[in-house]
């Protein structure tokens, strides 16, 4: 596949991968699943976590030769992948692992490809050699014979049906002591020799724990980039039948177009801006990540920075779905105008490939610790050193000239968004540093002291990720030769802005960086902005260059002209 | 039928009506929307625009052995359903009706029980009586014969497959000159004399228009009943299941219910809170509704509140669903656990029975012209001269010692909570009446001046409904005689206070009437008050009183003593 190396049949391109992710992504989720599921989470889990003896396997799940799936979440056990149940014990005697579940709960859950077709699996169970207990690593094991049928000693069950995504074959996986050889513990990180030695390029075992799963960063890079393509998808429809589609008006006049209603412009324009915005921002995501690997650079800012975009792209594929659906009426909920089919197949992508709210405070935790890696697991000490240089530095004011603007030219300028977004995430973050110390100077277990301020800490997390978003899209636009473009972009630019600090209105204005006048200074600019974006919306659509056949929707169909 | 009268064997209680509807919203949407079509929709046309002529169809509807339908919205008009564009032309010669879709748009859309069941449906059509053209009237047409096919003249077709609600045949049809005679007419507001005489008790042709569309205003009621109905399954659902999953915790201990994280709270407790609110808003409206129909009064006010209140609890419904889907991960995707079903099914329910956009627009209008029928329609002149009024009142400011205040016991309390939303309600009418004045002075054709504050008229309508909300909450706990009972609803009512301020603070803060010390209070207050709450949020889901069979959920069952 094309993300794995010339050694194992692939390109080495994790670019061209993630390219085919989004392409796909604007056709039919269920494939995309189905594809994520095979070449991304089985096959980059022996890539990344295997090595030189997996190379076969791996040649093979590139070739779909063999069909796999990714067994790590359990029934008991999802966001908290530390405790799961599940147990590989090293039999020593006959050098082979005994994989097992000792419960009903350690059951692996909601495995794409287990419930029909997958043979092999990479499965996370806690390793036990002798008497230590090493925490989780992962193996390769086969679940099911060239007959379909579930091998002795494992249990598949169907998860059932869902709300969408009715293509993927989720399944529940047990075990009931199944032996595999030593080999199919993939050892990249850690191996047992066969006298039953444990051994571990990272001792820490907190650290070899996330330095594993941190290997799931490429699924988060390829979630996050087909939340921005939906958005994509549902934005050209929307648009195509609003300005096609004519209701009410002045009497004696030809309807209007919907697209030139007010509430019409405020509910798309700003999705489109944001689209736009994200689309940048996953392509540097995905430079920064081939750079870093690449480089053999530590991945942990990547792996952070993954995580935030996951979230902020998949909660705003979802929004830009639902409010797409709304602005076409009941047509919207018609299959056939493929709004209301990615809907029901999107809604998950919020939860899978790690829960939203649980990245964005990954994020800031990361974002506190400086992303060191053994501090992401509430060791509290661990970030309490680093929360109070937070809570002690002197966080830069706004500049009171900017702050107090309220022209036109100022409420839209780069400088003023970036300094602003800026001082909000400083602000934030250093004042959940300090609000988490005091917690803990006062006693409080840090389970309890981080519950106490996680509202804080989900807020420092996405404003974090909108000034990364943010930054990015104006790096996009400096790239862009071309002048006229750069105009369009530059004007998608503003609206993002300006919709961002509308948004957290409230808290410039509680911090006393924005007065009264420039609050109402601010929403006057963003409906401006939004009817000005509303005159280019139709070209801003065929951009995405999503091909009629794919786009599909009949609604979508306008004839030339229109805008 | 329940609401229908006696004489058409009926037991004249829209209250029980509602009722059942309010019970079937609970378990399943498409049977629910089923039961709506034929009883509210079709019977209540008859109803509510027919004559004691045509009683016997309204007693055969009653019994199902007459299975209709409602065609209003066209493929052409959904909103704006004056300029629909099917005919009925009387034929004097042979005292008939010609029904007639003179264009592929013209075609009747989405109608209920339309691809299947229906052997009759209440058609709308523009009447044109010789020269004279006299508006939208509804007409009783048979569609469909005893052998399920459709008439000669009648062209049906199945909308297709839908995002949800797949148990209900929405369909189109289109009439090629069918002939119907002139007791299909429902002529309770306007009449056809054998000789081609047109005379109605409304010469206002708008006012006769608004007078007959506002008929459905039960339909309108029941829907967001449903609304709060969905909101309850989905919070029983999701809150039994945190209080009894656990994720995360401190090392050595037993993991933390998922209930008690605060991010988990801040998403489910104000959503609680805003159902309970609803609740006792919609019973206020019905009851409403029977007191003015029983007194004959007119019902203006009344179907404004309803629109309004459709959008919120519709909108409601939807939001809950969707935080509700979240806060179960994994399994609150899979069919079995009901909250994805809902979404599904209960998604197109803030387009349905009138678009929550457009709605809350005509209570804004409702609003601004005392409830005038006449205004409601684009007549900006008769809107002016009382937007000249609002612009002109001066709106009462927020008590300071009020508005300044940071105690608990203040910003919890009622009056505060009714003094400041009732002062936001009218500073937004009066400064829109006031925009719109400016605009039209100026020139501006009407439909433009109010596009360009289209915007502002969303806030203003919502922060009306909002207000009446709280108002029905407050009066609902009054009349709760149990003090235990009160006291629980009280602190339900603190939080929806608090949550809808804090929702709006930068509103509040932009005006003047908090600084930023009420408005980080207000935070605090907020998130205490989720925290307090969920203390009794197990009662509080019990409460709604939802059966264990109807409920269905396996991750809802909960081993008693959980909480």
């Amino acid at each position: 596949m094309l993300a794995y190396p010339e050694s194992a049949g692939g390109a080495d391109d994790m670019g061209a991968f993630v390219a085919v992710f989004e392409t796909l992504a604007h056709h039919d989720l269920s494939l995309l699943v189905k594809f994520g599921v095979q070449f991304g989470l089985f096959g980059g889990s022996v890539q990344h976590l295997g090595t030189e003896r997996h190379l076969d396997v791996l040649r093979r799940a590139g070739t779909a030769e063999l069909l796999g799936c990714f067994a790590m979440t359990e029934i008991g056990h999802g966001s908290n992948v530390r405790e799961i149940e599940t147990t590989a014990t090293y039999d020593a005697e006959s050098r082979e692992f005994v994989l097992h579940s000792p419960s009903e709960t350690a059951g692996k859950n909601w495995a794409g490809n287990a419930a029909r077709h997958a043979t092999m699996a990479t499965v996370f169970a806690q390793l036990h050699v002798g008497e230590e207990h090493h925490g989780v690593h992962a193996f390769l094991v086969p679940i099911r014979g060239d007959d379909g049928r579930a091998l002795p000693g494992v249990r598949i069950a169907d998860n059932g049906a869902k709300m969408g995504l009715e293509g993927v074959d989720n399944g529940r996986i047990w075990f009931e002591r199944v032996r595999v050889p030593k080999d199919a513990l993939l050892d990249r990180f850690a191996r047992v020799s066969d006298d039953g030695e444990y051994e571990s390029p990272i001792p820490s075992d907190t650290k070899r724990f996330f330095t594993m799963v941190g290997t799931l960063v490429g699924g988060r890079i390829s979630v996050g980039t087909a939340g921005v393509s939906v958005a994509k998808s549902a934005l050209a429809i929307a648009v195509k039948y609003a300005i096609r589609r004519r209701q009410f008006g002045q009497p004696g006049e030809p309807e209007m177009k919907i697209m030139d209603y007010q509430t019409h412009q405020t509910r798309l324009m700003p999705q489109l801006a944001r689209t736009y915005a994200l689309h940048f921002a996953m392509r540097d995501l995905l430079e920064r990540y081939r750079t870093a690997t690449a480089e053999g650079e530590d991945l942990q800012a990547v792996e952070a920075r993954a995580a935030g975009l996951k979230a902020y792209a998949t909660w705003h594929g979802r929004d830009t779905l639902q409010v797409c659906r709304e602005c076409c009426g009941g047509e919207g909920y018609a299959l056939v105008n493929r709004i209301g089919a990615f809907m029901n197949d999107f809604e998950i992508f919020t939860t899978f490939e790690g829960d939203n709210m649980v990245l964005v405070q990954l994020l800031t935790r990361g974002l506190l610790s400086g992303y060191r890696r053994q501090f992401t697991n509430m060791d509290f000490f661990g970030i309490l050193r680093f929360a109070k240089d937070w809570a002690q530095q002197k966080v830069e004011g706004i500049n009171p000239m900017s702050g107090r603007s309220t022209d036109a030219e100022t409420l839209r300028s780069r400088d003023h968004h970036l300094h602003v977004l800026h001082v909000r995430e400083q602000q934030l973050l250093s004042s959940v540093a300090a609000r988490l110390k005091k917690r803990l100077d006062a006693g409080l277990e840090g389970v309890d002291a981080l519950n106490q301020v996680q509202d804080h800490v989900v807020s420092t997390g996405l404003a974090h990720v909108e000034r990364i978003t943010y930054e990015a899209m104006c790096d996009g636009i400096d790239a862009c030769e071309d002048e006229a473009l750069r105009a369009r972009l530059d004007l998608l630019r503003a609206l993002y802005g300006v919709h961002c600090l509308m948004e957290h209105r409230a808290w410039f204005l509680e911090n006393g960086y924005f007065q009264g006048t420039q609050s109402r200074a601010i929403r006057d600019e963003f409906l401006a902005l939004c009817a000005q974006v509303r005159e280019e919306a139709s070209a801003l659509v065929e951009a995405f260059a999503v091909p009629g056949a794919v786009l599909a929707a009949p609604i979508a169909v306008s004839p030339s002209g229109h805008s």
